[in-house]
């Protein structure tokens, strides 16, 4: 295992390169008797192609998912489900020159420092491109947690500075915008703040927010595999991400015990909490309320304008990068973060399913 | 493996509740030849100890470590390190109250909910006398990673509202007051917000920086172990901890791509960043400069003010929690956080060895 | 991880040498509402616990089990057990002649080989008292078990030439005689075998067998985690076992298919097979037959024959082993082949929780 | 995960079944910088092909494998190895009668109690052709180990009860019959007897053996990871093998200590044994010599003689097996437990690289 594996119950092994023959991922683990087909995975594969809006790359890319094992007669057999998506836009073009410096702000000199040379075409492995392995593999997770009374929704909460205004929050709204806000007045604000930084040869940064509703009590191993653990683990394991908070998060650190804490409350028999500072968990299980957590995703790193860099040679040289790149990255990071959490929360319920004998003589019938 | 099992090559198994016999941990894959001693770990858990200022609890735990095993002639062997922190100062009171309800911000309501029942003397295995286990293996991992020419500093940067001022920093300083800020100002106006808490029978949390130098360039794998997922991971699966970020983590999501590139330079021929953004990794994987970190920490749940809650019965209540508690956990929390990252740095040590052919041929020696 | 941590659910750590303070294991991912007392590990620990036949060691080892964590009125929590055994019976004597050679068969060459030195005191960690750990923890899945419906039976079918005859196969003998053979006959046999042995100065072997009685059908993985493989695997790290056989095994080999193959049969509406020539498992998943394999041990290497060997400085010299050793590993080493066998097929039964949607409905309500 | 992942470093991720669309494997953890080429991978998979003797079936296939990832400008990259076989000779016949009952020695039974329904054509993943992933993979890991020294040499030593004469060992005669033998006049016999296992309508199985030269000496943990554990676990999970013994296997459980034991002996400075009794490993750590182990392989369950078993309605039924049978799989099972050893020695190099202090620096350079 060298980081291209996650998962314990639900596991998956992303495997390629940006301009590879090919990009996939190998699913072991997905429980038996799931109906599953391409287009389920497509849906989710659709949600980070690139070239559907004027904010995000002009590249075209088919990215059409095709599954090879594991599904028979329309349903998922219990043995790994291999998915494939077959690179098609890879320019051929000269790369002598990317291959000769370090970008910025990209994975170029940890590879070369890591494994002695990289592929450099496209940014290889470290190439967003990447996370295509993970939205397919994200497709079949969240398809068990929906037959599970799991849904998750994931959209935009800031693009730079621009944020959402919480009282205008619409669930519709994010699917009818191109920074998929779901608060339309931001997502005006957000595409004038994009094309300004288009216009400076610039780019910018946001915040992605998940809600994961329907979680039931319990899921998240005390210790190291707490449920915010892992979700932490798994967003700040996509490229862009830099920070991660749960409930309140880095709020958190400035309220009160008093203000902080969410008071438990029985409404016909049923306990709840009054509200969800938390963000969901409790001691790292969660507590039934819903997961809310929030992801804070850079700067794309190529932008046109001049920049400092050192060439392999060891020479400190001045460049600009052209080409199709995304002036913010956040709309299509938005699926990608689905997926991670799904897969997350995914391996949770199956990891949970042994925390009782009790659950075990359900199944195995003593 | 059901959560209380961390790391790969350098992996730790704790165990004990807080008012059990005893806390302990078992390291396996400590290297053969490390020279280690008791007061090697001690150092490390008498900075975790409580009852060290006014500002944390007044209970009294000797939290004298044992090393039972993997230690001979005073260096390790390549197998198992158990330790063990015997328990002295539980006191054998009446649990039936707290037995009866759940404390809002505890775990006890989700224990009960995961496991049908919970070992409710002091908090169990969700208090925070559990990472004692951490400690004592993080100053373990402090000790491999000081051979290695890896060095950790790690102290309070906020205390409620109360932040560092970056210009007075001071290394020394971290030391000298109770809050282990780098800042004797900040630390000053800190002790009069939590006195100000206490009055107010309120607690409250803070944010805590890890600042990591020396690490080798080439640290972390692509995808999903990247060195930063890892190290969230590591750091939200410590209980108070609400959020984790990496270089300037949520400020990156604010900031243009222009400013948040850091720009290589080759001086004297070698490659460095002139600014650290980034916090010390690219695509996931460490650039030689020096990993930067910060945690959100979560007020302390345990307040003498009344709250609302529900009893096992499901009937609304109203409580105060009574006891030592800590009214900041922040202090308590420094060496925790400096412990797993210790861990986590120390895992991928061992990780990276084998990326190259040539490293392998330096070890086996064809 | 490096080699003392085993399982993916029920996970156990264990640790010790021989001559160090103390050998303990932790157990995480027990489930909870398991009742369990230290009587339950005593009593597994007692069957290896020396001294209890002219044909074992005479070293007297109280070998008593503590529990110090994840128990609570009685029952498991859910949280990791952690158990002790001090060590009372290390003779403080000069070791400077067994440090100063590399015993024959036993692991003292390749420890230093590994590690660059070694703890030489009785074995160090590769003693065979390693396994108390392995015992105590296995007691723990062989209570899982039971209350699965899940019985073992392991006894000794050969000490060096004598083997038992099926004809006479008798379970209630097992605990009767020293050999913890199922056939009197054959256990009064190996008694004058292993006099002989003893007086020629010499050690031997023999063939330990297992059956495992009501488990569930569908357990043990596809491909790589069949349930035989995991099986081998578990068997094979005892330090003794050089073979490892699932039904007729390497007698499978010489059959012809015919006669190999078990015919599946349907009475009263239920299927079973008509023989049991594959041993419980077919393409390594539990077919509802009983699991029945062997395990083949090799002579205790330790003996006061004259040996030629090396020792330190590299010179060819002669030794003879003195001490209190065992001139027959092998009926002490039974409860050793049933305390892994319990740990695989435990750890089994909460791997297939997961294989189907419908299991997880079932648990999470759905 | 669930059984389809293999490796602690080295880690593949195979997937794919009979007659669905393709077979496959993920090779995450392969070292930067190691030649490799599709032909390297073909050489192996070549060796398992069928149709290359009368004694193999008759079916076509062509086993091409396609490198789709991982390897750029003819070298390992140090990322995921995604490699590829489309299967072509799926005939696409009517299954309905094999749908419908459970064929005895096969995991029909076993897969639709596990999973509910199985993929039924040519026995879905449970069919040999899943170990295509497995030898694609091992090819790899026998370049790795070839390039640090490491040389496997692996034949049949018995087909059904005919064994080959030690006497007579020829290493160059292995590649020269149908049948890999290292005894020309045993490859004959062998072929007399399958023609009569032909002629009867039956099959019949055999035994491989394995030499492993050149391993580094301290190879392997202690306690679990043993490596003799590990390759047992290794080759059980190869589909047809029923026992695995190393070095003199069961035949050491009826020796004595004293001809059991292998004497070292130094000769110029160099340790090494005198005898290999114990098949290269000590406490489960390479000693230096050789590793030799053998694998018990059963007769091939589909025979066209008639046989009893059970249909879904659960019916008592007689079936004869037509189609094109391997009437023993031992030759073409030759080199997937060559992979499965290659696979696990390499796996075994690379976490032996952590096991002292002085590895680290020696890599990280301090």
């Amino acid at each position: 295992m060298a980081g291209s594996i996650f998962g314990k119950h639900l596991c998956i092994s992303t495997w390629g390169e940006s301009h590879g023959k090919a990009i996939g991922v190998v699913v072991d683990g997905c429980p038996a008797g799931l109906a599953l087909s391409e287009e389920d995975i497509q849906e989710y594969l659709n949600r980070r192609k690139p070239g559907q809006s004027r904010y995000t790359t002009s590249r075209q890319e088919a990215d059409k998912a095709e599954i090879l094992s594991g599904v028979f007669e329309g349903k998922t057999t219990g043995t790994p489900i291999s998915m494939v998506v077959y690179n098609t836009s890879q320019r051929s073009g000269d790369y002598s020159e990317i291959a000769s410096y370090y970008r910025p702000g990209h994975a170029d000199y940890t590879f070369d420092q890591k494994y002695g040379f990289r592929d450099y075409r496209g940014g290889g492995r470290s190439s967003g491109r990447e996370t295509i392995g993970r939205v397919a593999a994200g497709a079949i997770a969240a398809k068990i947690l929906k037959e599970m009374g799991v849904h998750i929704t994931t959209y935009t909460c800031a693009v730079g500075p621009v944020e959402i205004d919480r009282e205008r929050f619409s669930r519709e709204e994010i699917l009818k915008n191109a920074f998929f806000m779901p608060d339309a007045v931001a997502a005006e604000k957000a595409g004038l703040y994009v094309e300004e930084c288009m216009k400076a040869q610039d780019s910018c940064g946001g915040v992605i927010e998940c809600v994961i509703e329907g979680v039931p009590t319990g899921l998240g191993e005390p210790c190291f595999d707490k449920l915010d653990a892992n979700l932490a683990r798994a967003i700040l394991s996509i490229g862009a991400v830099k920070g991660f908070e749960i409930g309140d998060g880095f709020g958190a650190a400035r309220a009160r015990g008093s203000r902080n804490n969410d008071a438990f409350v029985c409404r016909d028999g049923k306990v709840s909490k009054e509200t969800n500072h938390a963000g969901g968990t409790l001691g790292g299980i969660s507590d039934g309320s819903a997961l809310v957590f929030r992801a804070a995703v850079k700067p794309t790193p190529s932008i046109a304008a001049m920049q400092r860099t050192v060439n392999q040679k060891g020479e400190n040289i001045e460049i600009s990068i052209r080409g199709r790149h995304d002036p913010v990255i956040v709309p299509r990071a938005v699926v990608v973060v689905e997926a991670m959490a799904a897969l997350t929360v995914a391996d949770a319920l199956m990891e949970g399913m042994s925390a009782r004998m009790e659950y075990m003589q359900r199944i195995w019938g003593v």
